[in-house]
């Protein structure tokens, strides 16, 4: 999250917002393809989501997850991830990635497992 | 590739491996989690393995990504990915991320798209 | 669609809702486990929305998809597709069935190809 | 697997081979698309493998299954279904789905949920 520059935007129930700037530097610094950013961004946010349904003695660690990248990630990006159920045993999960100009740079499902928290 | 210290390791027709020591402390200095470091070395194994059915005139990006993470991330990794079917519109790719013990770290299904090289 | 008694509900740019009825003998007739039946449904949702971006002279194929199960499908089944990214290479799909009592059977992401209409 | 024309041709530990005919008259008669057909076999395969890792009081659900359609499916099918990683509360699988004639139709990743046998 720090080097990611992102930040928490908001927390509710089963859904949480994060937003992080990808600027063109930040891109070559990273040394990774926009794919490794949102894929992360969208990752985290589904993943904070999932904890939302937990109690603190819980962390979650994901079991796979499955991004479809539709436009170029620019800018100061916004993910949403939400739960799609919850469980004891796994938690599905989904999560998109918005442009500041409304553009959908991506969309995902996944799944994410309960462990306990260390 | 530089910012994970990601070196190439092997290049053949259709499979690519890359290699990448994941410390406890680039973790901490990415601020990304195993997820998102796993993937980014899948994605970018597949994608050069994707590379290697195209003249010199094209790059590809990734239209769609599923990585299964099946053990924690530790390490050396060693991401190999390879073309499944290739095409002018769309190539079906794979990856398996293994550590140096062995360990199977992950596995991957995707689609690259080829784009005119800028 | 025929075996399936699979009927369209509603089409709309972008947007197609199909439904059927999964009986228990409809089960055993087809031999098919739920996941299969469900996935059928959710595809063929997704294919009529991509459908809905094409001229007449165009027919779509699945390129990849992907499922997530989130409850048991029993009685009457409701697919939604829709178009996530149009697009004259790829198309990218998503599609949700629902139970008649509004569970949550299944959510789904995926691919649609256009090819020319045989 | 009675409607598919499904038989199964080799079962070892965590690995399960079926095979079915798939002809342009069952095609029809099923009202399927070759997407489903394809997905149903490599899901049934993928489950069989995942059974094999289990006791007999055991049971198993699909949780999510991601499906590259890679050539059309015609005439007799094998698919193949292996477990990625065992475990008791999840069970990371892959199948691949091949024509009597060598051609790679299908190749898949999924997740098995044990559950009590009823």
């Amino acid at each position: 999250m720090n080097t990611l520059g992102a930040t928490i935007e908001e927390v509710a129930q089963g859904q949480v917002r994060i937003a992080a700037e990808v600027t063109p530097a930040t891109g070559q610094q990273q040394g990774f393809g926009h794919a490794g950013l949102t894929f992360s961004l969208a990752d985290s946010a589904a993943g904070y989501a999932a904890l939302t349904t937990l109690g603190s003695e819980w962390e979650v660690v994901t079991s796979e997850f499955r991004i479809s990248l539709l436009a170029p990630a620019r800018g100061r990006l916004i993910a949403t991830g939400r739960v799609v159920r919850p469980g004891r045993r796994l938690i599905a999960v989904a999560a998109d990635v918005h442009g500041a100009d409304g553009a959908h740079v991506a969309t995902a499902l996944g799944t994410m497992v309960p462990v306990p928290a260390t």
